[in-house]
């Protein structure tokens, strides 16, 4: 059995990244990620399925051990990767994805190097100034102000392994599930095992 | 306008990566590498379509200049592979594909570092020596040594950087698909083209 693959979706904000993600785990081949946070969990937010709720204690004691493959301090509370779920999914063969802002990305790839960096990109400014627009929850000073950070982001992309267009969503949609497939067609730590079984042929 | 991608093809004897080829070449989405030869045209060999059919002298000034990606000496004929007319076709945007045994494969990544090698696997040694003796163009003896030999070969799986194991013909020609297509999806030199579009809309 071959180990699964971390595939980690990032990219500025208003690419799609998450609508991407709920197509993509519709297939059930992929495991999503479940975050640690120290926030109060919302109604109808389920412990262990949208978040693992924890308090700043046990937060602050899985950083100290080194349980967290990234985390990240947002609007003074922290969110985290568990490393040891995420691991024992790989371990059993699973591909699991995580879908997270830049930073977090950077930072899961120096702790998990075999981690896959996937990189969402709008067809053009234009378009994702046209999508934000679209929200409807936010000015037009706010939309302008994060084209521009967009801008700077897009720049950015030399920290990942792959970047996808996204301009038609089963497009992109598609295009993470050949970048999964051609990952596990690599030849890698994985490829011993193969070799073994002509082996044991003999 | 991304740069094509070479994409050479390789693996023991008798895997199909012929068969392979053919049915990757029927979508016209890639183009045939063209091998130079000092070997007399058989009946029915165009020269600049099934081979360039080149002097000794020639193909020795070839050598001497750089000229190809690799070559080999086969039952006392020359063969070898044109750099000029592929890099030709990858600054066109063309993927180029590349059928060739193993000495060949490995010189190409050397001479041309960007070329994606893939290793075509038999499903087992037992289909395998099934699948020669179906040819029956050899002796039990000679497909007892290809057999033995092929096991040998399949150590050289870490000089690639894919593998394929050709059970179902559709399978791995589509394999071979997914392969070039997340190529393409890399982060790369080609990312910089990319990122200058945004640029350009500001």
């Amino acid at each position: 059995m071959q180990k699964g693959r971390l595939i980690v979706i990032s990219g500025p904000s208003g690419t799609g990244k998450g609508t991407i993600c709920r197509e993509l785990l519709k297939s059930k081949d992929l495991d999503l990620s479940i975050s640690m946070t120290t926030r109060a969990p919302r109604s109808g937010e389920i412990d262990g399925v949208h978040y693992y709720f924890v308090s700043r204690e046990e937060f602050a004691e899985t950083v100290e051990n080194g349980g967290l493959l990234e985390h990240a301090e947002i609007y003074g509370n922290f969110y985290g990767t568990p490393r040891a779920a995420v691991l024992e999914r790989l371990d059993k063969g699973r591909d699991v994805l995580l879908e997270i802002e830049m930073d977090g990305a950077v930072q899961v790839k120096k702790s998990y190097p075999d981690a896959v960096l996937i990189f969402i990109l709008p067809p053009s400014l234009e378009v994702l100034k046209k999508r934000l627009t679209g929200r409807g929850t936010e000015t037009p000073e706010q939309i302008e102000t994060r084209t521009s950070r967009a801008l700077a982001e897009i720049h950015r992309i030399y920290d990942y392994d792959y970047s996808i267009i996204n301009d038609r969503l089963e497009d992109a949609v598609s295009d993470v599930r050949t970048i999964i497939r051609a990952e596990h067609l690599k030849v890698g730590s994985g490829s011993e095992q193969l070799v073994r079984q002509y082996e044991e042929e003999k």
